[in-house]
């Protein structure tokens, strides 16, 4: 797709008429006074949030911005393939994939040995490594994201919208966990200054939230009204940021291209969505301890010159600015993402504690980073996305309330990996270009070495590196050579497979929606599935009618049988071997007001996978064919655990650990 | 996708809420007194037709429409590769291919020789060859395919929506070709009687237009009202359709599945979206001349009776029937599509006749079929695919109003063809089953023999076999050598390739677009494309510079060098290898307000398309890899001619037979 053209226009491309092209106007209406779940934020944070949580009716949700409405313009711009295949579990990665920038490479230049005052290409890598994901890594906009996020609320049963122009000025957790956390708002005007009531007061409503979560940035109210301290670097790295019409005779400039001058600092060209627009950062100088970037009065005629200088000899040529900023940014974490173990009278001191956490705070409330991985709205989304279906699974009395714990015990410590990659990442950037004169400074980095390491870290900034460790909700991997490429505490990484009941290539992992199931994938052994001896009938059996099965305790009676656990069998065979009738019931279930049979749970091996050199989910991902394999994957695509097929009792036992049984 | 799991629901499946799923209600309002052009009928043919004019917000157009709002329920379903290749077009194949059930196989069923009263599968056949086309055969609601087309026209500058409750009462078309054609509507309720106004008189509207196009069905009032008669069989075929929510034991339920019982006749079961809902075409008894359906008081009880019978020894449990119908049809055909010809006192006599059309009929209002090859809505969108582009040309002033000739001699030759096809595959389809009993009756067909028919012709179904003869838009295919895969007369048949400015792997296709723009594709020599003394960058410049190149004779001064003629190249390069600042100027334009480069038109090959065997798209289309070749393209995807390189004066001489130029 193309467009933006004549210059940048917020909202949908496909759209012509500009008034129409953004999100319908949300009428203003009161905060509701009751809620389950209140997110204070509208960034991606808390819109992942919002749409996870929009998906139960059952569940009642506000979500309050400061802003007016709708983000349109500037922000985060980065997806990375993890981000995609959640997306997809919300049904919009393939217009997401439609209308954005696909970083297909990444091209790196330097100074040229030969005349250090310009640069020269030295190398291409391509982005993401092959058989990473089945999507790309992609550019576009944060307020489309954004709009997708309100879209899938809108469509959801609730029709959530947010309330906008609500600024947080209270939040009061009683000591009295049954008791609801009150947070007060003030309503705001567009100058974001109270809003004055009939009364001459300003108007203020309270909202009572058996849930808070500060989605609120890194200058988060909620944080700090819980009282934890954002801890890191004393000193903050200063960046501009730029989303420009240019014409520029630099070859690159559709590629994501890293370039370091030799003495002019560096930028980072983001080519963008639409063809036409691109976005530079540029590095400036650290600043110093306190010191606040407002204070260098930094212009955007400042940015262009610096991005000029460093891309000398090229010309850039501005012919608009759609957006810029300059802003500082630091490597900097909070201890936990809730307000367990936390003072309730407000110091930061750790106290012991047995509490279930009540507040929780996701994304930039609890961790920043620098914007050179793209791991910012990425790593922030998907803190929301572990977050939502464990809120969900304890208002819906599927699971304990002990659960939450493992919101900050999986995400802050993923946090701290990042921002310890971040942090080498951006001092290797930052640091004087290395040019083999002995009087180098030490700290000197070879551009090559930078590039090595961006490199390496492909599955980092990809999202795909992350690992929860075992816990309640993630078991030992002591059965993980039965599928070794589903690696556990890992997500999920889909392959393609064939639907047997229609022939359709579908990739196992779009199974796997935001819809707060898990699913058991039942991987056939060796023995023909539709022989009742076989251990993949024999598994399908004991899950449907054993009454220690997870489906039989945690599936309320009058559910639909794949509501709580959706079971999927993969065989080996192909589709024209077997027929659907033979296979376990468990795999063709009734369904409904009208008892109708769901065709859509039993795969074949695909081997004409594009890339996968011909070999099938089986040997793609190291499923024993001999043996098979039960594989449970989480609601937020995490694969929790490896089971044998006689694994029944292990099963049990997992799922005992944090649901509640119905009987 | 799933869905319509509790029985069937109109609008889109992706919104929770039923009163939202649907498009947003059409504001009532006066038709305009004039317009450019009138579309009668609001079914995919009209639709088609509109939302390709409103891409051109100085065309005035009118849609009008019988019906009190969408489409909900019911009607066509079958949508052909080519049909998706033309969604594409208009941006919206994408969401069509995630929400439609695939066709992957055909399976058919056939009486058992063991036991005739039962039927068995006798086989199955990959329902699209490989390569044929990128997109899948689907099957979707029609009322979605209208959908669509009320969003792209909703999206458009304009933004055109439909005015329904009309009924064309009367046309009138003055001898004078200068005059605008007259139709009257009534205003109807939604009991289709009159709605009378204030004064006690029907509501009358009157509507001037330079064109009317009748895309209103087999009982077309445009065609009527022009004295066109549709000529063909005097006895029709009587069918029964249902969409239906049913539980069965025939295990290939979900697979498209043609079904001859030994006594019971036939029937044709069509899974459709969602994975729940199917449709049964059932075959009933030929009607008497002149008899109607209606007189046979045909139940849906009667139907369901039907089908149970022919499927037998399978049960077939009837939960619900979203939509029901019986209806008969017949091949039959107008004898031209315009009103060219016509004694214009009503007489349906030809009469020699130099004018010019001002009244076109398409779709089914000019020719009918029988629904077994699925051709109906598919081959009537395409004739107003095909007329779309021609009208906006003439009505921009970019071609002469004759190029409208071409539109019934295209059409209506490729409709007398998909009749005899759909004659002979129903006569085959309807016959006695031979059963190698030597009293068998004459015509029996072997259903295997059924088979083999329906399968050689699997591009006919598919839509991709459509070929226009030399004409003033058809070059003779004197240079058809130079790139034998591109078929003059033929739709162009995308290759994938990779975008050189940005790698990003493409469908060279899916650059033609609906925008009424000519596509040049120049597929590059053996020289190096950035070598000025290549025949690619000379054919670049010629293009560019030359006062004979079609691109100077009719770009209009003030608009974009690629607003007439978009030319792209593909090169036999890498990305890796060429540099876009190399390359001719017209390959990399500067556009609009602000003087911008578009950086997306040079392709390079692609050597991992899946399933071309690593063969790039000059191996895959046969594009001479030493000479290069020159490959024009209609605005509605057709190949117009394939030109050497040095083939300018070619260029200019097939261009000046229809266009005018600007100078």
């Amino acid at each position: 797709m193309q467009f933006h053209l004549d210059g940048y226009r917020p909202g949908d491309p496909a759209v012509s008429r500009a008034d129409e092209a953004l999100p319908p106007p949300v009428t203003e209406r009161p905060l509701p006074a009751n809620v389950d779940v209140l997110v204070v934020g509208c960034g991606p944070t808390g819109l992942t949030l919002a749409a996870q949580l929009a998906a139960f009716p059952e569940i009642s949700v506000a979500i309050a911005d400061l802003k007016s409405g709708p983000l349109q313009v500037g922000q985060a711009d980065g997806i990375a393939v993890r981000s995609m295949e959640m997306f997809n579990a919300f049904g919009f990665a393939q217009r997401i994939q439609r209308e954005a920038y696909w970083v297909n490479e990444t091209v790196f230049w330097r100074p040229d040995p030969d005349d250090p005052k310009r640069i020269r290409r030295s190398d291409r890598i391509q982005d993401v490594e092959d058989g990473l994901s089945e999507f790309p890594h992609v550019i576009l906009n944060q307020a489309r994201v954004h709009d997708h996020f309100l879209e899938t609320m809108r469509n959801s049963p609730s029709g959530l919208t947010p309330h906008y122009s609500r600024r947080l000025a209270g939040l009061d957790l009683p000591v009295d966990p049954d008791d609801p956390a009150v947070a007060r708002f003030e309503r705001i005007g567009s100058d974001r200054e109270p809003r004055v009531g009939a009364d001459g007061k300003p108007e203020i409503e309270e909202v009572r939230a058996r849930y808070v979560i500060g989605c609120d940035g890194a200058r988060s109210s909620v944080r700090k009204q819980m009282g934890r301290i954002l801890r890191g670097d004393a000193t903050n790295k200063a960046w501009g940021v730029m989303d420009v019409f240019a014409v520029t005779d630099f070859p690159d400039i559709r590629f994501k291209s890293i370039v370091h001058s030799a003495n002019e600092g560096g930028l980072i060209v983001i080519p963008r969505e639409g063809g036409y627009m691109f976005r530079l950062y540029i590095e400036l100088d650290k600043l110093d301890a306190d010191e606040r970037v407002a204070d260098r009065n930094i212009t955007v005629d400042y940015l262009i010159a610096a991005g000029q200088r460093i891309l000398a000899p090229y010309t850039l040529d501005m012919k608009e600015v759609a957006w810029w900023s300059v802003y500082e940014i630091g490597q900097r974490l909070t201890d936990r993402f809730d307000d367990v173990g936390l003072d309730i009278h407000g110091s930061d001191t750790e106290v012991a504690d047995d509490r279930l956490p009540r507040v929780f705070i996701a994304g930039d409330a609890c961790h920043t980073h620098s914007p050179k991985a793209g791991q910012g709205m990425n790593v922030s989304m998907r803190d929301s996305f572990n977050l939502g279906w464990k809120l969900a699974a304890v208002l819906r009395g599927q699971a304990r309330p002990e659960l939450l714990h493992t919101y900050t015990a999986e995400r802050q410590g993923l946090a701290r990996e990042l921002i310890d990659f971040d942090r080498e990442l951006a001092t290797m950037f930052s640091a004087p270009t290395k040019t083999g004169d002995p009087t180098d400074d030490d700290d000197a980095v070879d551009p090559a070495e930078f590039q090595r390491y961006f490199q390496q870290h492909g599955r980092f900034t990809a999202g795909t590196a992350t690992k929860y460790q075992p816990s309640m909700i993630v078991g030992e991997p002591v059965h993980q050579h039965l599928a070794t490429g589903f690696e556990v505490g890992t997500r999920f990484h889909s392959a393609r497979v064939v639907r047997l009941a229609d022939a359709k290539p579908v990739h196992l992992g779009h199974t796997v929606t935001a819809d707060g199931r898990w699913r058991l994938f039942v991987f056939a052994d060796a023995v023909a599935p539709d022989d009742p001896d076989s251990r993949f009938a024999a598994m399908c059996r004991w899950l449907a009618n054993d009454p220690h099965s997870p489906v039989a305790r945690h599936t309320p009676p009058d559910a639909a049988i794949d509501s709580v656990f959706d079971v999927r069998g993969v065989i080996q065979q192909s589709h024209a071997e077997v027929t659907i009738d033979r296979l376990p019931p468990i795999l063709r279930p009734t369904k409904g007001r009208l008892g109708l049979v769901d065709y859509e749970k039993v795969f074949c091996p695909d081997f004409t996978e594009p890339g996968a050199g011909g070999r099938d989910i089986f040997d793609q991902r190291g499923v024993d064919r001999h043996a098979g394999a039960l594989v449970v994957v989480r609601p937020d695509q995490h694969v929790a655990d490896v089971v044998p097929l006689d694994g029944g009792r292990r099963l049990t036992e997992f799922f005992d650990r944090f649901m509640i049984p119905v009987t």
